[in-house]
């Protein structure tokens, strides 16, 4: 236990979510290493793709996770892939996420040197994203990916398509990769009492980026049919920047010229400690506080 | 890293808190080992007091502090100590707190197995207070602390006093100990815009447990003259059952009946995640959270 440890969390996505035999064989160079821990990994059959939820040291964590993407090439051929989700490569996007004493500035690095690796390793064409992009048209992933795998043979021939690392031409079978430093995500869905899913799609627009709302939040609106309620569905894409509490209080006000209250709100999956610290920071107009005087942050590693 | 791993908490108190090679040998015992974590020590001169604050595994925890122990009955003599905190014994008083993984049904028996064999390893006499108390009378440590070193050698002799291990009379040297289980302690301050003392009191009588407020709350109202503003200064005694929110809210609603305002507050020292998060979840709405979202929690050890 050191209070030094740098710890990274990496959220691989891979394009196998029906056989069990090939997820367990990804999965796997995660489990048993030390410095490594494998948080989670989700499978969906319709997408046909793995999601991965890993922590741990830098080295390790890296070690890990180009073992699972020389796992997956070894056993996916993107020729034979069939999803409803976009995807690219057998190993179709590898964020690098900082979790603790490791800025964004040196998982950016961590993510560049990790991508010249497995870049060589595999003779694997490499697009940086998001914080780690080379250019502002390649931050949005879905820009890269546009076309799909079935497109990137001819598009990444076009100049403005050069991979950053790796040959200048798709992996036969494995396609591309896109690999990059980003925020933790924090998906967050807010509860109206209505069923006017207008309301919650009114709401949604007033809050997110795209349409004039808070810097580092994406949101729509949908109904939650069984509850007979709508519900403003966000992903937070930097809580540091933009502040959970600060996107609940803004639907509390926009809900009011409708007359409609917000009863609830919840959290889907992993979320950081700081976001929820700076929550209740701001609601106890907490002064002078510091994660050091969390005690679990303190002991973490 | 692994999910299971049981981790406490403890904080022992020594009486020595002026000599720094003293402290340093009984501090020593938490340092370099596998397993235990030493995440604060402070000492106080006027109270010649040291506190210790550690984390780590039970059996390497139990170990570190025992050895700390035979260092502060090696070093200290009671018959020679001088300070202004209440004390009774070279290591006063030994907390253990459940962190991670750990029951307090556990947490009572761990103390309680320490005890034991501090008790037979040291010859020294020790009473089993908080949650490990053998009696209710012994639940508040300055009921067992009451006459202090000097006149603990009288008062153990009583049948009511006898300690719960060791023998019947007191260390010539080291006098008695303190050995027990409790919830972490989160000293809790809140700050209003008034600089009359007398409404800090009348708010902290109506909020503490013992003149009818909250359960786990103990407070008094204190003057911040620099700031020309008061506090109700309190301690939480256990923030599952007694929640910082409530608190906080209650105060700001007896604060309301003298026109004064809430305008900030501040927590000293360690405090558990779970606190703060409980915090948020209060004031988000949020529904069905699980501690095991929280990245930190997951990956801690």
């Amino acid at each position: 236990m050191s209070d030094m440890k740098k710890i990274l969390e990496c959220v691989p996505n891979f394009s196998e979510g029906r056989k069990s035999e090939k997820i367990e064989e990804i999965v796997n160079p995660f489990r048993g290493k030390p410095g490594v821990r494998l948080l989670d990994y989700q499978t969906d059959k319709d997408h046909n793709r793995l999601v991965v939820t890993a922590v741990g040291e830098p080295e390790a964590l890296k070690r890990a996770v180009t073992e699972a993407i020389g796992a997956a090439i070894e056993c996916i051929d993107m020729r034979q892939h069939k999803g409803q989700h976009p995807r690219m490569g057998a190993a179709d996007v590898v964020p690098f996420i900082p979790v603790k004493n490791v800025t964004m500035t040196e998982a950016v690095e961590i993510s560049k040197d990790f991508a010249r690796q497995v870049s060589e390793k595999y003779n694997l064409p490499i697009f940086l994203y998001e914080r780690s992009a080379s250019a502002p048209e390649r931050e949005n992933l879905s820009n890269i990916r546009k076309g799909q795998f079935e497109e990137m043979a001819e598009k990444i021939k076009r100049p403005e398509w050069k991979p950053d690392f790796g040959p200048w031409e798709i992996h036969p079978s494995a396609g591309v990769t896109a690999v990059g430093a980003r925020m933790p995500l924090v998906a967050f869905n807010v509860n109206l009492d209505t069923d006017d899913l207008t309301i919650a799609n009114e709401i949604a627009k007033k809050v997110r980026y795209s349409s004039g709302g808070l810097r580092y939040c994406k949101g729509i609106g949908i109904g939650l049919k069984e509850k007979r309620i709508v519900q403003v569905s966000m992903n937070m894409t930097d809580f540091t920047k933009t502040a959970i509490y600060r996107t609940f209080e803004l639907i509390r006000t926009e809900a009011k010229r409708y007359g409609v209250n917000v009863v609830g709100s919840e959290i889907i999956g992993l979320v950081p400690m700081a976001a929820l610290i700076d929550t209740a920071e701001y609601y106890l107009r907490l002064e002078n506080f510091s994660m050091e005087q969390v005690l679990e942050y303190r002991i973490m590693e």
